[in-house]
């Protein structure tokens, strides 16, 4: 089968044949029809400094993907059929530890990953752990596809209290515009999104933006004027920049919530006292998908349409296009790119 | 001034001039424009036997109401001004319990309501304490007036978690109108309402129901294809049916919360191992509205937009016309019921 | 080997050789140490109609053990080794239905209990699945042959907020005990603890009760002058006793918190509006024990040592004499009576 | 009346006289019979960058304190009677903003602090706001007079869930020793007390420290040892120390819990991603003492006995004497240092 592949330690990625994954007796086999294309996957490709500590080539990419049932384990329970739609948490996880046997697998310290610990879902057929299978009872497998990024947003957004909250969501990637468009589906009185970058900001106003703003002062106008003065209720950093950081202490109010999506790169001086202590604020760092509370909530939303996060898909690619699809991330100006693979 | 009055200890009300409050040192003096009528007034109306044992006459009634600051007293701090339109929670509170000290003032032991423990707003002047006070900010007083009982049902959805969930409403009088709309806004995945009244559920299905159903099969065919064949996340029991408490048990899901509003008379013989324990349900009794988070949250809800309770308010009388103002909840086909007393 | 059986449809016990089991390959085959007896083997004994409804003969009685393993599955992951003295959650749960999908599995409406459904431990040898078994590491398998029933009680306990509450257990079992332990040792401010019977009460009092009293005045008196006339804080129903439920409602404060273990029979007639709603307060319906998390805070309770047992354990008898340990629950003096088995 | 005055915008105290307060209509008058000397205290007298923004002299310093009423504001209702023992919140807040009105009065933007912002404790009489007055009843006006720092122990540590876990203080400071008993007595599993001082640790070690350690490997060990290699649940960060905050994200476990009231100077570098993010936990700010559930489980801890903070106590002088105070506090050595100022 066709598969992304990155071959060996350096830049660049290859589109090859690889040999067709066996299904184990606790696994489901599944054929891919669509797949995302993550950041993550641009850092593979571009052999970056995390990649190298990372990843051992040869590897088949992808983490993010919906697909069919091919195969079904001999020791999976009753849950699954063959035809039925599907997708899956790509994070493997141990299942025994203290953090998994308490609703908190995200956090595992086993935690394995599709496409970058072992094969992944750049390719025709991928065999997952049957408990990491989630089921998509009418969700499109292009939104199937990129349940695993929507899922970050799920769990920034919906742990934190959303009805009547002003929220501030610092970073309008795909992630951040589905973050605009969960909060405003969940009750938030106010959604105020920033972005560097106006196509973005456009889309997250499609979202359901309350206002939509490139960073500066008219931002915490925005925000002090929504929330009578107080600040906002709730931070989503998803932008990792150093600033947004300092925005997010500066703009929640008093007791607030700031919830910690982005990746800063290297170490940032904080002023702790000011910043975080004296304004009695929790802080929360938002890592994958709370498995499966997540997951439940976001089938939930998408499959009663109160959000639909189509406008967030920009592009859509098949397989051996791959070099498009990162080259339209590298732009900046993209929503989400999809891998048309197989049906 | 002219207000309505419970005369004597008996059936029946009267409007006549009583001579105007005084404004003590930490209290606001309010000119009254809306006020609501509840069923309470319709039972102190009626001299039933809780009204018997509760009401001391001669009292003026009303305790739902909105209107114009006109004089402040003078240890009232900063806050307010003369002119603001205001609303003011009904429930007069000790301020110094284990309760009140904790946010939890709703159920204070020593409360004193307005219009039933002391006089009430259906008149030209009413002194409440400072602290009971709460400024509209363009909410207008017509929707003020009516805070205390949507207090009630933002103080019941919003005390469970409401986003992705299945929500059942038993009982669409205004109550659960407004409860119907406040899960939508807060991001219910569905809300089935059921009352008996083909009205009442009209009014529900304008507030944004799923379904809207008389009780009977249909409704647990909904609730369960909603809610995949769990059950309704949260149930919020508003009715006081016996057989609606009942419902309420049977529709839950395994691990799903119980809110009770709703006032069954007497007692109910509840099979509390398959109703609650072997469900391992939580129900909690809801009375008022919790001070002050709960008018926090509706007036957000308000001001945004996110929640139009206009729907709900059905007729308006002057108060002079007190009477048919009763005779309208009387029939049961009302929503909310509004006297338009000043300006 | 050797085990005590339900062999038809009808009362009595006996003890036989049955076939050992074999250990499918995601299961853990453990040698039973030591088991613990129940009401629940009692009612199995008697064969009354909760028994004749549920129960298929022939069947190994016994849900509460511990022992040593001696197989583990091949498809078994790598936290078990052979040696090792675990014990076993008895409730085995379908894994994938949304409660168990979300932390819990102790509601999952598939539960199938060893013992009760299934074969169960009162024999030589029990294979359980390797997600239900749990390592004692130090804890003695005669502590561990309990847990099933003390999880019972850490999960009524716990799920309130118990540092510096009043806690008012109801009913003084073994279960009933354990909890006033676990109580004091998750810092309560005091624990009352009732019950008709003085040595169950005595037992109460060397599991560190602040007062151990019969049901009457006397406990009104000591729940509110421990409170400061506020009522208690959480109330732990284990008792199944309808004046029991009544007195939960009645001694807890306004918006307290009412925990359900005990079973009252058939429907008991509640007056929602005085014992529920006007207090505010909130019910939980306890069954089971949380997957994992009650095991979790368990383990770390028993091995901190700030938790101990040992006193609840009253009665120990070889598994031959299984006809004195069901006499020695049905005297009502009994704590926990454990069968000693292997070794 | 004789006080402890900071004269004039320089270093220094002096003791001389000043006028005795006046008892506003909403106020209770208190003689002082104790009052604790604090680390803030120390920042005036030196009158360090802090003081010369914030204070404006000449100011009556001191903000713990206890006594008992000698006037009662003819406003103040029922709580209050002359010669009642009482302590005070020494956080003055305005009353009605977001913060206050929902129970997080010790964020309120308008907080006033006696001592600081407005005349204190360290002289006979002090005029308090009813709403902030605390009785004792039973509770020594010696330990009374340490409430406030005392609150921000039990503030820092009973927001995290304690019952069974691992718990890390880092900082024996008199608050930090006050977290290490508290813990225990709300059931932690364990308690690893770290601080550079032996003093400080054989005092940690008194107030039931599991392990007392000065920071270095050791601590890591104790941590993973006791958590069975996860790391702490719980971390209290008390000392302000930027080793301590890097201690705190390296010990936590993943999701677990970091408590912050030890003020770092100026800005920390961290990184966000390692240090929290990816770790899933969660960062809170303890600011002052919850209004005033804090209080209330102060009291509850103290009365019962279960809780002792005696042993903190480790230095008393009159009020002339308050050099003499201030040199114990700049030892390091010094617990909680006491004024005896009247009886």
């Amino acid at each position: 089968m066709r598969a992304i592949v990155k071959p060996t330690a350096g830049p660049g990625l290859v589109v090859r044949d690889v040999p067709e994954p066996t299904c184990g007796s606790t696994d489901v086999l599944i054929r891919v029809h669509h797949a995302g294309v993550c950041g993550t996957d641009l850092h593979i490709a571009d052999w970056d400094e995390w990649a190298q500590g990372r990843i051992t080539p040869p590897l088949v990419l992808g983490h993010e993907f919906a697909g069919e049932i091919v195969e079904v384990g001999e020791s999976v329970r009753d849950e699954f059929e063959l035809g039925q739609l599907v997708t899956a948490e790509g994070h493997i996880v141990c299942g025994h530890c203290l953090q998994c046997r308490t609703g908190n697998g995200h956090i595992c310290a086993r935690t394995r990953i599709i496409g970058v610990d072992r094969a992944g879902a750049f390719t025709g057929l991928i065999a997952m752990p049957a408990t990491n299978v989630m089921r998509l009872d009418g969700i499109p497998t292009e939104i199937g596809a990129i349940m695993d990024p929507m899922g970050n947003a799920f769990h920034t957004v919906l742990t934190a209290e959303i009805p009547g909250s002003v929220v501030l969501v610092l970073g309008c990637g795909p992630i951040g515009c589905f973050a605009v468009g969960i909060a405003r589906a969940a009750g938030a009185k106010a959604v105020v999104a920033v972005d560097v970058n106006p196509k973005r900001l456009a889309l997250a106003a499609q979202m359901g933006a309350t206002k939509a703003l490139p960073p500066g002062a008219a931002v915490r106008d925005a925000a002090m004027e929504l929330s009578d003065g107080n600040g906002a209720d709730v931070v989503c950093e998803m932008s990792g920049a150093v600033s947004a950081l300092h925005d997010a202490f500066a703009l929640v109010r008093n007791g607030g919530r700031v919830q910690l999506l982005g990746i800063p790169k290297g170490e940032v001086p904080v002023d702790f006292a000011t910043e975080i202590i004296f304004k009695g604020i929790t802080v929360y760092g938002v890592i994958g998908r709370r498995m499966y509370e997540t997951w439940n909530q976001m089938r939930r939303f998408l499959r009663s349409g109160i959000f639909d996060p189509t406008p967030v898909i920009t592009h859509r690619f098949p397989l051996e296009r791959i070099d498009d699809a990162l080259a339209a991330i590298r732009s900046g100006d993209a929503g989400k790119v999809i891998l048309e693979i197989g049906r």
